[in-house]
């Protein structure tokens, strides 16, 4: 999916809801539990309950890997469901990877062939030969960690690094990386006035914003400080929408605090 | 595994040797590719051939994953392999993960539980809270990158970080993180000049040592800085040993490079 298709979508939906699919088996309701692949069914549920409301789905790659190849092959399931029957919809898979230049190539693959994802998110400290390898992917999106919504945040990312907070040097740095313009970035929700220094750095560039909901960031806030022309920012939700019931009616509870968070993004908008 | 075993791995085999499992189909010798699961029986060969010259093995990740479901399963059957076979091998799974706290537990279980790898390594980016769920698994290992041999590690580790290398600012902060006991380190082997100042903040644990040979790193300057009473280094071989030959002896080819190494780390202890 090219950029501009996804600020197509944000206009047309009049929302830019990413709904993170982060599926914990002991989580779930427990009527799925008896079908063949429960995490997968959920995700089906979720995705047909929300799709008109969202721009994007991000499974975290962490919560399929937990349970081996059948988790793997839930993932499998997913995107491809999402992929034949969405093709509108922008895909993340938050996988956090990154390694020397021809393992990212390998991860790369993984992720933009195989899996066929438009997006994955990958983190900096490798530097440069670490994340070109993803950027050389036409109309594919690297999404790169600068300020996570974590506390452990504070132990390097907003320490001064030559001059500045590491977190800017990253940022900084990055723009002059082979095919930046494929570059997003994940800034956390939980610290919305970083978002008018950070928006001085990468005006235009999306931005995927984790935090909001269930870590206690501000949709308004992070609107006032961090939208562009385009919007610019895919604000994140994953336990505040998908285990909003863990009842037989969850899916029509995931829709019912996807719509809050949708009436609320069109309010924004307009 | 705990440390000690490891320690005593270490004296019995007069080997601090990882050989790194990149399986590339790509590179491995053709008459393999009509079996099965090559990788697997690439890796299964290199194991047979190796084992008593090396104190690890350590998969990167990415070189399964890129071959999907189907990459997961060589992942799987080479793990279990070393794990039946050759429970005395410490294992490394080179899967340089990292996320907020609860997400990074999942991937200790992906890694610890379900795959039953006695380390995994980390990045550390995202800070405390992100490593502390893998440090959390007792006799299990967390190797946390700190500076690694590529050349985008000048990109952001070696910058200044509130008066010293942030690489030096990693590894002082991880220090005081709970369990950090179960720490060990990534340092690049191409920069050996700074293995001194890495010694003085970490004298105890453990350094996995990429780098040596195709990357251009020298043995002898490693250990002259980076030894300690424990010997305290596993030095990483991948392709300097795996892609020795792609012909029908490649195993025994991959024997003779492994020997070498081991016989120089021998003269290096005695």
């Amino acid at each position: 999916m090219t950029t501009q298709q996804l600020i197509e979508q944000i206009q047309i939906k009049k929302s830019f809801l990413c709904i993170g699919l982060d599926v914990d088996l002991d989580k779930i309701p427990s009527h799925l539990l008896e079908l063949e692949d429960p995490i997968f069914e959920f995700n089906k549920a979720i995705i047909d309950a929300t799709h008109d409301l969202c721009v994007a789905y991000k499974p975290n790659t962490a919560f399929y890997e937990a349970y081996g190849i059948k988790g793997w092959e839930s993932l499998q399931k997913t995107i491809d469901y999402l992929n034949q029957n969405h093709p509108e919809i922008f895909t993340i898979a938050d996988a956090k990877r990154g390694d020397i230049g021809n393992t990212s190539t390998m991860y790369a693959k993984a992720f933009f062939d195989d899996l066929e994802f438009d997006s994955v998110t990958v983190a900096p400290y490798m530097g440069k030969d670490s994340v070109e390898p993803f950027l050389a992917f036409e109309n594919k999106h690297t999404i790169m960690l600068a300020l996570t919504s974590n506390e452990g945040a504070f132990d390097f990312q907003t320490k001064d690094c030559s001059g500045k907070e590491l977190y800017k040097t990253v940022l900084e740095t990055s723009k002059g990386w082979k095919n930046a313009q494929n570059l997003m970035y994940v800034v956390g929700a939980t610290k919305a006035e970083y978002f008018t220094e950070i928006r001085k750095i990468v005006p235009d560039n999306f931005l995927l914003v984790p935090g909001v909901g269930a870590q206690g960031g501000s949709l308004s806030e992070v609107c006032k400080y961090g939208m562009n022309a385009n919007v610019g920012l895919l604000i994140n939700s994953s336990r505040g929408i998908i285990y909003a019931s863990n009842d037989i009616d969850f899916d029509q509870k995931a829709r019912a605090e996807a719509l809050l968070m949708q009436l609320e993004m069109q309010q924004i908008m307009s």
